[in-house]
């Protein structure tokens, strides 16, 4: 059973008008485990495959796996909870119902629906969602955008995370339910999102770079 | 003199709360048109100064007229608006709060300080505004990374551009103070930041593609 605040459900503030709440019904072990392990799943069968195309490094490989990683976390659950406003009267144990439910512990801008945390959900799930599976196909068949795309959904990736901190700071920062929830969810399950496209980033840009000096090397030495 | 609604400010919502404000000195005309000259001025010395640089085509001339203003905006109009939470009330006609005093017609969110807009802002004024002066420099120099820099300002304009007119639209899309700012303030004036960078990033994305073709077909052709 969960704490229940003042407003019939565990989110800070506690005056956050939330009617119709229905309690989050799977174990926080539950819920993480469904989403660690089908993660897993999606990994290992992205590096398995992956191993069998051909002059495909290990770099290019992992970085398969984190595109349909990223890309099915943002067309499933990110997905769900920009067309499900209501997905805290949720009354069956809906997975991605569950998780959000959750997460909003953590953050209880995704139960207040905030309109900042929607609109840059609605780009990740539409736009960088799609994307994502689109560069682990473009880095599968060594298609010549494959970086530029990659150094997008990246740049994407860090713009949608650096106005997701930014509002919260400026709005006071009183989220989470509680310390725990907030350095869990809030800051750890969203550093992967800062850390991973910064490296990407870099690796592309420096991809690019190079084989632009090479065409103006060239160029040059045609004059 | 301006209409003053119910809160003493011409802003809508009406109940918006703005205590001290002090109303918009300068006529709509006199803003308008030192933010006209003073563009003009700048992309007419950058059109001049990019002349004498050698092997600079006229896109690149173009290109860095565009970058020299929107750098000079990002810094200066909205670079003041975020660090001048209240520009509502200054009673000297200091001309960037007089600017956002005026843009509040089109869009009440600035005034009342929505922090999403202080979000995007921020991000455009502190990142993109001395980036895109840094894309000058690229431009003018031949850096090699000059398509990537443009291509990752472009596509955050975009970005900030679409968190700005979504948000408004889930908040009810009510913060002009009438059809004709709703037009030309809010509509308007950020079309160009839609237009301008989705150009741009064509270009640039053409441009790295062609170049890592090219580099690709010679790695293709040594094996």
């Amino acid at each position: 059973m969960e704490m229940q605040g003042e407003g019939g459900h565990p989110y800070i503030p506690r005056d956050l008008k939330l009617p119709g709440y229905v309690p989050v019904s799977l174990s926080q072990s539950t819920i993480l485990s469904i989403f660690g392990i089908s993660s897993l799943l999606v990994v290992s069968f992205m590096w398995i495959l992956s191993g069998r195309f051909p002059k495909t490094s290990k770099t290019e490989r992992w970085l398969m796996c984190w595109w349909i990683f990223t890309g099915l976390t943002h067309i499933i659950l990110e997905g769900y909870f920009v067309f499900s406003p209501e997905f805290y009267k949720e009354k069956a144990s809906l997975y991605p119902a569950e998780v959000w439910k959750e997460y909003s512990k953590g953050d209880s801008r995704y139960a207040a629906r905030d309109s900042c945390v929607v609109a840059v959900e609605g780009i990740t799930a539409v736009l960088e969602g799609p994307a994502s599976l689109l560069a682990v196909y473009a880095i599968a068949t060594k298609k010549s955008y494959r970086y530029t795309l990659q150094l997008a959904i990246s740049l994407g990736q860090l713009y949608g995370t650096a106005v997701y901190f930014i509002t919260s700071y400026l709005d006071g920062d009183n989220f989470a339910a509680s310390m725990y929830y907030y350095y869990s969810y809030y800051i750890t399950a969203n550093a992967s999102w800062v850390v991973i496209p910064t490296i990407i980033s870099i690796y592309c840009w420096k991809k690019i770079s190079a084989a632009l000096q090479v065409q103006e090397l060239k160029k040059a030495k045609l004059r």
